[in-house]
């Protein structure tokens, strides 16, 4: 299998990833706890090893700020949810954003009656207009500000120092949503970012069963999901104790001893290294791309503002019928559809086409990846 | 290690467990989707086959009705959250319920101003009193009942279906949480259980990462955690289609082939063996325990009505040095503490003790686990 579809989960993982899983699963995949009995302990340490490679990867001092969920969405719920709104709040996405997202704040705007402002889009260059959404905070000043930092449809790099800086100026809680992005970019935690939400199966490369967020706020967060600590039993409340107050129920620590071994590796590789490989191949993805006539890319204009994900739309065949191809006939693994992304595909014209097929770049590709998807796409241009 | 902590997490898994999660993290550890690529075709028949076995093992037709989710916890606050509450709402709950129920059921009673009633305790017999119950459900009619099958403290095996059936006269919903029996025990799915939460990790024997809820109601439930679902992404609500409506974000897909497989495990063994060997184990420990004199059992009076989990207290120790010299001195594996369990304390008179020694029994332990167990209490009589 040729594999493009690391948008939706990085694939293969490095082996470390794969060792680390299948010696945690047969030695201590027991109940995390410090003062139990050794694999618990055991355990224990893999976890807290775990908070303090993220804390350094976002570079923050303090791991306890580091909250382990059982996926990106899951993170997203608890900090949407933690929020406080009214029907007055004012809160802003950007057009990227993922259902991860969308939904769990229109279910919030149904409860509160609050509205959902979508930062404007530049149908030109394919980004946000950051002109006309700092004319918006003027007339409607923003409380609570979501940005995909690397949109999962088109590759999108959003410039989030910007956005979080005029947006801290009206005192907003910024949140960034780095799924796509944590592992790939380097990411250093300014206090313009309240939370900042990660996956762990994505650019993490470690396997399902982590995500969390970064909790770099001041503002209080109301605990979402309830449970289980392991400690502070006789409180009916969640402890009110970082990290434990937003980690309800036994933790996955043979995901999070997945997470580990991948950060480590990922410091060993370098995110730097990572995202010129990406670079280069997404250049070379374009290039070739761009010789098909029947192919249309949806993609900034700005080069530099690209990476690693890459949507494109087909003269004779709707995006379902050409992964199918790509799968049955060349044995290519790409996403067709929406990609979870509901209002970014009415701004590059993919609504009616029944979205795009999207390409998405891991570590483990190659440019003969590259060369396999443009033969078979060249095959069925006559 | 002699492991005896097997109601936190059974400890070890079956083999095929081991096997399958590092053949499906190496081959197929990608987003499930129907009608995509080949890997995903597979991921998505590995969740529709540990889908159609649930539903197998609980005894309904319908695998749709089965919702996964990354945990018991995450199921528990979806069923919980999901309903409606008023401030006349009247919630029963067991005295024996996990911090997995009672936390979310506090913190929507802070919200919405209802009472949770306990559902009576008989100190003689270390039971529920039933016709205690009965005379509160006559003056304060049940509109929603909680209790956990197998107490995680005590081992009691609550009379669920008396429980229920009583409750249903006033037409409530009833909640069993299985966490502690579902794989140990036999439940064929009636009409009176409306949600049924399953804690993968526990008595079904996968890795974590996978619990989830039955859906035997005509009640509407709410979706709580909402986000991603792969199909309708323009959709700004979760579909409104089972079991999707309830999944939101990647599949999990190497922790639900654990399940799968260890389900087909279970049915090799049999449920009805696993529990006569722990019930074998359990008089086993019992009997031997008896003859301790610093040790205080707090076990049901009814033999028939205990299994697998067992607490003490000890005469010279309180339960956090007991377990520490067990683990240090004899490698022996055992929880102390209040197990998450808020309410039983205080009938059982392990409060001011801070809380008790859990002993909790797996497939895998033998008669010797209990012998070097009896071996090291002895030592500490003297």
């Amino acid at each position: 299998m040729i594999y493009l579809d690391n948008a939706s989960t990085t694939f293969p993982k490095p082996d470390v990833v794969y060792d680390v899983v299948d010696k945690v699963q047969r030695t201590c995949a027991v109940n995390a706890g410090r003062g139990s009995y050794k694999a618990a302990q055991e355990a224990s340490n893999i976890i807290n090893d775990a908070r303090k490679r993220m804390a350094k990867l976002v570079n923050i001092q303090d791991e306890n700020r580091v909250i382990f969920a059982p996926s990106s969405t899951i993170a997203m719920n608890q900090v949407l949810n933690g929020l406080n709104f009214s029907q007055t709040t004012n809160v802003y996405i950007s057009p990227f954003e993922h259902n991860a997202v969308v939904r769990p704040l229109y279910k919030l705007s149904q409860e509160y009656g609050f509205k959902i402002n979508i930062i404007p889009f530049n149908a030109d260059t394919q980004e946000l207009d950051f002109n006309s959404m700092k004319n918006c905070f003027v007339v409607q000043h923003p409380d609570i500000v979501v940005v995909t930092h690397v949109s999962n449809v088109t590759g999108l790099i959003a410039p989030v120092d910007k956005i979080f800086t005029e947006s801290k100026k009206y005192g907003t809680v910024n949140i960034l949503d780095a799924s796509q992005s944590l592992g790939m970019m380097p990411i250093s935690l300014s206090s313009k970012i309240d939370f900042l939400v990660f996956a762990g199966h994505k650019n993490l490369y470690s396997n399902f069963g982590v995500g969390g967020f970064i909790y770099n706020s001041k503002v209080e967060l109301k605990p979402f999901i309830t449970g289980g600590t392991g400690a502070d039993s006789l409180n009916p409340h969640m402890p009110d104790v970082m990290p434990v107050k937003y980690e309800a129920a036994s933790h996955n620590v043979i995901a999070i001893a997945s997470l580990n071994a991948s950060l480590d590796w990922l410091e060993s590789i370098g995110i730097e290294n990572i995202f010129s490989h990406k670079k280069q191949l997404t250049e070379y993805l374009i290039e070739k791309l761009s010789a098909l006539k029947s192919i249309k890319m949806h993609i900034p204009a700005d080069k530099e503002k690209h990476i690693a994900v890459l949507s494109f739309t087909h003269k004779h065949y709707s995006s379902k019928e050409l992964s199918d191809i790509l799968n049955s006939n060349f044995d290519i693994a790409v996403r067709c559809g929406y990609h979870c992304a509901p209002y970014v595909h009415k701004l590059i014209g993919t609504e009616e086409t029944n979205g795009t097929v999207r390409v998405s770049l891991g570590y483990f590709n190659e440019k003969s990846d590259i060369d396999a998807l443009i033969s078979a796409l060249e095959e069925l241009e006559s």
